[in-house]
């Protein structure tokens, strides 16, 4: 099943937009971030674009390690998932995809939320699985430091085994809702789990009649080694932080290697990796919009920032020395994807000053700027050379750059045959080009009653 | 503060109706109790009519622990924090009363969903804490056992001061989004709790500022001795099961004494009786409409429901016999509302077959039957006596008998006076009559800065 259109996910965790500043910008968006209307109108936006879906971040506590924190950051924000489920009432097309954490919620809870949604929203929601990598998270729910790595993700594992089984708990045909003989649902087609596992112990079934999806849609964004796996054992659409090309092609013959050793085909999971897309009239023009948001960043949240990625307390080094050893990628308990980061080559020799602005102000993805051609250019070359499936569109400042790219580098790509005029009918999935995963307990029952 | 108006919630668990075989109704709703529109048309009927609030029942689990439970009985719906949500976002003025259990999930969760639909439903939304007392519940959740009610009780009272203080941990001024300075938030106006209790620790603070009502409205609706302590502590509107207007005097005399000993006066706990109103020209036209629903109740669903209220497998008992010794009210480990219910004087002397048919199909709350006239006078007798607040109206057949009364009632109750006509400005919470919640954290800097 191959897909002649790139899947493009427009993506926020910040609500004023992905650079850590943008809610200092004039034209930034202030306290409507808290109510409906704000995220109404960018997802009216995205559906008049004809995206395949919405995708918001999440953590579960705000950034406060570091004292520029609680004053500089803009930390509070609406949950994703409630958020989500509101847009999903105001819209009929767009995909929703929802950040959650498995390290700090019960999988009978989350796989019924997102369930539930999957109803509601007739077929189009879809789950960003993570593992919660934040000491700040790991305070709030009763512990001490951050689960250790290898933990969290045999737990995430263990999380997405059990919810599809209860997912799958219910057959397509398991309801019956026969007035007549009183029959509301066979009981041979609910099928209980009775799941006892190194973390969770659930009888099940699931008290949500299987969704229209079948599965909501699987996301994965941890390119950690063991995120990988996770994402070939259980993701259709993997989030990639790239930053070539060249990497993207190599990182997409990793994961289809991977898939290959489950005997799963590439096509069934879908990479996209994260862009910084910002249209202006010229590549200059768009470099100096970053320059204008990198002058609000105050020099203490820099280094704040370098101290949280790099698991190091920077404060008392001094800001143009060297940095020190870092910690080695392999035993690192935090966030590994943003550590990597820190060991980029870019920023090998250089000052903690130098460091912290880079990693401060350009963010984890590339960005990709210029005319509406011109960034189009270079989203096709990605797509066809089959570095990327899609895109997760990163947009430094929301809502001005989320608009610009839906009403300028949307149509280039229509015109160009790279992406949907009209959305076709069906599913998240189903746009996707993702097949509905079969029924474990049905298929069970199948080969039984052969 | 008084209020001139009953406050009434239009409630539902099964969404075909409060009788457990009206699914089973010529005129019930099939597949369309798992899409939103039909909670839609509901909502919107309930919002014409001025309703205060939908009231969404919940529980963690199917009821399959007896034969009967897979087979007959609508075990399949959607989760009603997502739905609520997506109910906020299609109407403007309703309130939604939401079920939620505290013994198996975790307060940063639950506290951070509920301020964040705050937000979203502009000071809508209300939180039914309940402690889950079935089997079924604790089985999806790593447990053999339900937990101790008193261990349970515990759990919630813990559960509801975490949940409070992470609304208060942001003050209504925290917010500064002043872009000149960088300044987002004000720090000393940001309080982390550091909460270290039996059941929870939890550091704070949330990551969603303090919402429009303060704090969600706190609902509550078991009515053992911790149950009503728990009530009196921290809910707002407490739902009861009264089963008459003498009853509701005595209970609200008990409450009152209870919320005196802890400083707090009478009107900032609503009480919200159940009640089942049936509309028809007469009540023995009513009660003709009752029995066709009987009619539709399979003999061995009495029966498994009477052995799970019990507390007692009672499949093996003679039919036509008398009913075992019951367990001691005081030391049941589950439902104890329920097992009152089996316990009370009009099932004494009766044969098991006798009181499954009588909580089969009469459930746990009186009948209100006759035309809307008649229906108003008892209304307004239990209001007027101080018997009830309002009441939590709890439908035999739905979308009927939400809509007759919607259509009928509602409009008897306006011409007395006794409701609204339309909607007051503000929330939910102003709208009850019950006072903002003061920020404890505000407060106590309040006083140090004295």
């Amino acid at each position: 099943m191959s897909r002649r259109h790139m899947i493009l996910a427009g993506f926020f965790y910040n609500p004023q937009g992905d650079h850590r500043m943008s809610w200092r910008h004039p034209d930034a968006p202030e306290r409507e971030v808290f109510g409906l209307d704000y995220y109404r109108s960018l997802a009216e936006a995205a559906e008049q674009a004809k995206l395949d879906a919405i995708f918001i971040a999440d953590h579960l506590g705000v950034w406060d390690t570091y004292p520029s924190g609680m004053l500089h950051y803009a930390n509070a924000r609406l949950e994703p998932l409630t958020l989500a489920t509101a847009l999903a009432a105001v819209t009929k097309n767009i995909g929703l995809m929802v950040t959650a954490s498995t390290s700090y919620s019960e999988p009978y809870n989350l796989a019924r939320m997102f369930a539930s949604v999957d109803h509601i929203s007739n077929g189009r929601i879809g789950w960003n699985v993570v593992t919660s990598a934040l000491a700040e998270e790991a305070a709030n729910f009763g512990r001490d430091a951050v689960i250790d790595h290898a933990v969290r993700y045999q737990r995430a594992a263990e999380f997405l085994e059990v919810a599809k089984a209860l997912w799958d708990s219910w057959a397509d045909d398991a309801l019956l809702i026969d007035k007549a003989s009183g029959a509301f649902a066979d009981p041979a087609r609910v099928a209980t789990l009775d799941h006892q596992g190194a973390h969770f112990r659930v009888r099940g079934p699931l008290n949500v009649p299987r969704g229209p999806q079948g599965h909501p849609l699987v996301v994965q964004a941890g390119s950690s080694d063991p995120g990988k796996e996770l994402a070939a054992a259980h993701a259709d659409v993997h989030f990639a932080v790239l930053r070539s090309e060249e990497e993207g092609r190599r990182y997409r013959a990793d994961l289809d290697a991977r898939l290959a050793r489950r005997g799963r085909a590439p096509e069934s999971l879908k990479i996209l990796p994260g862009i910084l897309p910002v249209v202006a009239p010229s590549r200059k023009e768009a470099e100096d919009r970053q320059a204008e948001l990198e002058a609000l960043m105050p020099d203490r949240i820099g280094l704040d920032l370098l101290s949280s990625w790099a698991g190091i307390d920077l404060s008392s080094f001094p800001l143009d020395g060297p940095l020190p050893d870092l910690p080695d990628q392999n035993s690192f308990e935090g966030w590994k994807t943003w550590l990597k980061i820190v060991h980029d080559e870019k920023n090998k020799g250089l000052t903690i000053r130098q460091v912290a602005r880079n990693i401060a102000n350009t963010g984890s993805v590339p960005m990709v700027a210029g005319t509406p051609s011109e960034i189009a250019d270079q989203m096709e070359s990605w797509f066809l050379s089959g570095a990327a499936d899609g895109f997760n569109l990163m947009f430094p400042l929301l809502p001005d750059d989320w608009l610009r790219f839906m009403q300028g580098v949307i149509p280039e790509l229509q015109r160009r045959g790279l992406f949907r005029t009209e959305y076709e009918a069906g599913t998240l999935r189903d746009r996707l080009g993702l097949k509905r995963p079969e029924n474990r307990f049905a298929a069970a029952r199948a080969i039984a009653a052969r």
